[in-house]
C-alpha cells in the first residue's frame, strides 16, 4: 500500500533565468512539508556561456545539438552553477537539500541518442532509474535536486531533456510513493486560447485531452508534454499538475494549473 | 571502538589537468574496498575557462580573489565539469559514486573570510562540518567525491581551500572511523631536498618535523600541509600519507610517500 505522498517538480527555464522568481518559488519549495524532488532545466544561462566563449550553437527542430564544447558548458551550468544555486536558498530557507545529477549514485542511465535522421551529439535517451539513493536521501527528509544530465555508464555524460527525466523520475518513485507530477512554467496551465490566461482547462481527463486535439484547441507545443504526462499516468503516477511556476503552492492545492487525472 | 577504515583522499590539481593521469589515479581509486571520499581540487581549467571569457584574474600570496565571475566559474568548473566527469568514470569502473560539494546536505558551512588585509571576494573559511548525509550515502559503500564548494547557510557560495576540506573532512569522520588521509600531489612525498625525488622522508613524526624545520629542509610551500596534516592527527586522524597521485596503491600501502605519525 503506498500512503506516502511524494512531489515531483520539474521548474521551467523561465524561472531560473529570474533571479527573484526563483528565489519566490524556493520558498514555495521550501514550504512543501511532504518528500519532494526538484528536476530543474537549463534556462538562458547556457546560451549565454556559449555566445560568451564564441562556441557556435546549432539548434535543429528546436533542439540545440550537444557537441563536446557544448556538453561541458551544460555539464558547467546545469549540474554546476544552477544546481548548488538551488540548493544554497534552499539550505537558506532552513530547508535541507542535495544537489545531483543522472550520474551520481548512478541514478539515470542513458544511450547517446542514434535512433534519428539528425546527430543531436551527446543527447542522451533513458535507458534506466535506480532510485536506491535517491531514496536513502529521501527518507531523511531531505529535498533531492536534479540537474538534467545523465551518463552512459562508460564514462561519457550526456544532456538530457529535463521533462522526460522528471516524467522518469516520478514513475520510478511511484512504486513506493504516491507520487504528485508538477510541471511548473511560464503558462497558468493547458490553454484552451493559448493568448488568453483565461481559457485554462482545469481538469484533463484521456477522452477530453482527445477531443480537444481533434478540435485542435491544445497548442502544438504542448502535446508531448502531455502526452509524456498521460504516460506517467499511466504507470502509476497518482496525479499531474501543470501550471505556473509562481503560484506553486496553489498547484499543489489544485487552486490553479490543469490537473491530469486518468478518469 | 572505531574499528573501519575509510580513506579520505585529496588529489591536486595536476592530476585533474591530465586525462590520461586521472584515469589511472580513478581506477586505483575504485579498487580500493575500504569506506572512501575523494576530494579535488581544481586544476587549470577555471583559470582557463576565466581567460577564455576573459574575465580578469587577480592572485595575491599566490591565492586567487574570487571575485563574483569568478566564483560563477569555479563553481562550474569544480562542482559541475570536474566533479561529474570524476563520478562518471567511477561509474564506468564499476564503482558506485556521488558527486557532491559543500552547500550539499548541509556538508560544510563556512563564513566569507574578513579576517586579513586582502580582500580575497567570495573565499570561505570553514565553520561546521555535519556528516549525516555524508555517512547515509557512505554506510551504503558508495564513495562520495567532494569538490571545494562551501556555503554560508544564507544562500552565499563560497570558494574554499580543497586541503582544508580534506582534513576537516577527515576530523569529522575521525569521531566514527578510523581515517587514514591522503594527500597526493606531484611530488613522491616529503623532500629533503626539493629537487631530488629519492631525497623522500618515509616517516615524520613532530620531533622530526620540528628539527627539519629548523634545518630548513622543508619546502617551505609543504609547511601549511604539513601543519594542516598535523592538526588532523592532533584531532583523531589516524595517519596522514603524503605523495604521488600516480602511486595510490603504493601510497595506500605504505611503499611510498610520506607517513605522518604522531609518534
Amino acid at each position: 500500500m503506498k500512503n506516502e505522498i511524494i512531489y515531483v517538480i520539474k521548474i521551467g527555464g523561465n524561472i531560473i533565468d529570474d533571479e527573484e522568481r526563483l528565489t519566490v518559488f524556493l520558498h514555495s519549495f521550501a514550504q512543501i512539508k511532504h518528500k519532494k524532488i526538484l528536476i530543474h532545466g537549463g534556462g538562458k544561462l547556457a546560451t549565454r556561456m556559449a555566445e560568451d566563449l564564441q562556441i557556435p550553437q546549432q539548434m535543429v527542430e528546436g533542439r540545440r545539438i550537444t557537441d563536446e564544447a557544448t556538453l561541458r558548458i551544460v555539464t558547467m551550468v546545469y549540474a554546476g552553477y544552477i544546481n548548488k544555486n538551488i540548493v544554497a536558498k534552499l539550505q537558506a530557507s532552513g530547508n535541507n537539500a542535495i544537489g545531483i545529477c543522472g550520474v551520481d549514485g548512478n541514478l539515470i542511465k542513458a544511450h547517446k541518442r542514434t535512433n534519428h535522421n539528425v546527430d543531436f551529439g551527446f543527447v542522451g535517451d533513458i535507458d534506466s532509474v535506480n532510485i536506491d539513493v535517491l531514496d536513502e536521501i529521501i527518507q531523511k527528509n531531505i529535498a533531492v535536486v536534479i540537474a538534467p544530465i545523465t551518463h552512459d555508464g562508460h564514462g561519457q555524460l550526456l544532456n538530457t531533456n529535463a521533462d522526460t527525466i522528471a516524467q522518469e523520475i516520478a514513475k520510478a518513485v511511484s512504486k513506493k510513493y504516491r507520487v504528485q507530477l508538477i510541471y511548473s512554467f511560464e503558462k497558468s496551465g493547458v490553454l484552451v486560447d493559448i493568448n488568453d490566461e483565461n481559457s485554462r482547462i482545469p481538469i484533463l481527463t484521456p477522452n477530453l485531452y482527445e477531443k480537444y486535439r481533434k478540435e485542435e484547441k491544445i497548442f502544438a507545443g504542448m502535446i508531448p508534454k502531455l502526452d509524456n504526462a498521460f504516460t506517467a499516468i499511466n504507470a502509476g503516477v497518482q496525479s499531474v499538475v501543470i501550471g505556473k511556476a509562481d503560484k506553486l503552492d496553489d498547484l499543489i492545492s489544485g487552486k490553479s494549473g490543469t490537473t491530469l487525472k486518468n478518469e
